[in-house]
């Protein structure tokens, strides 16, 4: 079973390389989801006591045990997934920001559960991930991303996240994405501040991608939140902006900060593909 | 004999992070560097072709072919090496710069070439040379390097290159070492904007080492160099400024930049030691 999901997960790469925002990707990644449920459904399912407050996470075991997942956003009912893969395939041009975020988040922690439980290493997941968010903004976008930027006037390439540039009269999008930050998040910032300053400030918009931060306490077996939210403020005002974080599982206290300041303006996914328009061109 | 050379390089790595400066360093880099004359002189020596102006390089022949050396900084004399690997181990207190380059380009040459012919990765040379150059550095500015800077007000690190902070009355200085730079330089000037933004501009002294920019010329196996000088222009005036670029082996097309405009400070790291104070102090 592993063995299939990394021909799947070659296949996936292979496929994505080409066309980001194409149907193949669509139709692999659902597959993939729909295989990662089956060998989900040969583990046994085990409830985890949350200190995250309002939410429930539960997780799978079989050879290992798989990370959290959110209850209220995992989809259990195969037909209620079937149609939202069938909106996923079709670009989400119907369906609520509620739809959305369930259809990425079910998808996504899937393919990590199934990962988990088989000691899968974390960079598939995290690839995965890439792929599903980078093909969901594509898509919406109009262009294929590029994993590299020329720097003007020297002919030197800079290797970058996602960028997605439709044109001279567009802004362009720069799209870190991160199964989770933790120590890392500057990262996003850093590379932000690199495109402002060699191709001016506003040129990039920054949008960050992020599934969740939680994870399970390696001491109390309990699901908890790490969140800095004093970190990402000062990355905001003393390093670049970053335009967006959205999060398909979203940390209270990071939501908050969209009305604080220095102001992070943190969402759920389901609002991104709105908005993308937007801060393409405003 | 690869076996006692990882030994070697497991334990200088573990000395070098305890006290970058001390004398166990400074005794184990030399210790190296004549186990790895040892091994190379059990090796084919072979005259090599050269399209760099100027300078002629050779290289060692075992299980497989090492990089191009020059001959010019290259000693052969066992006598002269251990005269300038005494004066290595004293810090360099006496000694002119060519003395240094000689010094410093013998002992990384020696372990680079005694690794490339027993096919020891990239990697541990790279290692090696971070730890000799970082070393030197280390005993003139007087204090270790740290891999890592505090983001004031956050809390969070953000890893870097070596970075050397002698206190609050004095510049610091960031010090990216490469043996070759290639398509990688941008990182340096990247790795420079990123403090220059959270410190403030003139905090932290660029200051990027690197061996030479030669390698054999796959097809015709003539030794070339591999220059961009209007990239380095270009990364001096749009991203970051860095103060000084140091080479062992020196490109002359590089050395050039010193006097051409935007103005990119190469030279000969025989006269790093005696810049360093001023790089620090004014």
């Amino acid at each position: 079973v592993p063995q299939h999901l990394s021909q799947q997960y070659g296949r996936l790469k292979a496929v994505a390389s080409q066309d980001l925002g194409g149907s193949a990707v669509a139709r692999l990644v659902s597959e993939m989801a729909l295989h990662a449920r089956q060998i989900l459904g040969r583990t046994d399912r085990v409830q985890l006591t949350s200190r995250v407050v309002g939410k429930h996470y539960f997780g799978f075991r079989g050879e290992a045990q798989s990370r959290p997942i959110n209850q209220a956003l995992y989809v259990d009912s195969e037909d209620v997934l079937n149609r939202l893969l069938r909106a996923f395939r079709s670009g989400f041009r119907s369906g609520t920001a509620e739809d959305i975020v369930r259809s990425a988040y079910t998808t996504a922690y899937s393919v990590f559960a199934a990962n988990d439980v088989y000691g899968v290493g974390r960079k598939a997941s995290a690839t995965f991930f890439e792929i599903l968010i980078g093909h969901v903004v594509a898509r919406v976008v109009g262009v294929s991303p590029r994993k590299k930027v020329r720097i003007p006037e020297s002919g030197a390439d800079l290797p970058t996240d996602y960028v997605f540039d439709p044109g001279p009269n567009s802004r362009k999008i720069h799209l870190p994405i991160k199964t989770s930050t933790r120590e890392r998040a500057v990262q996003a910032w850093v590379h932000q501040l690199v495109l402002d300053r060699i191709f001016g400030t506003g040129v990039y918009r920054g949008v960050l991608v992020v599934a969740a931060e939680t994870k399970r306490d390696s001491r109390t077996a309990e699901v908890i939140e790490i969140c800095v939210p004093r970190q990402l403020q000062m990355f905001q005002s003393r390093v670049a902006e970053i335009s967006r974080i959205y999060y398909l599982d979203p940390p209270q206290v990071y939501m908050a900060l969209a009305n604080d300041f220095p102001r992070v303006e943190v969402k759920s996914f389901g609002e991104a593909l709105e908005e993308l328009q937007a801060l393409l061109h405003t």
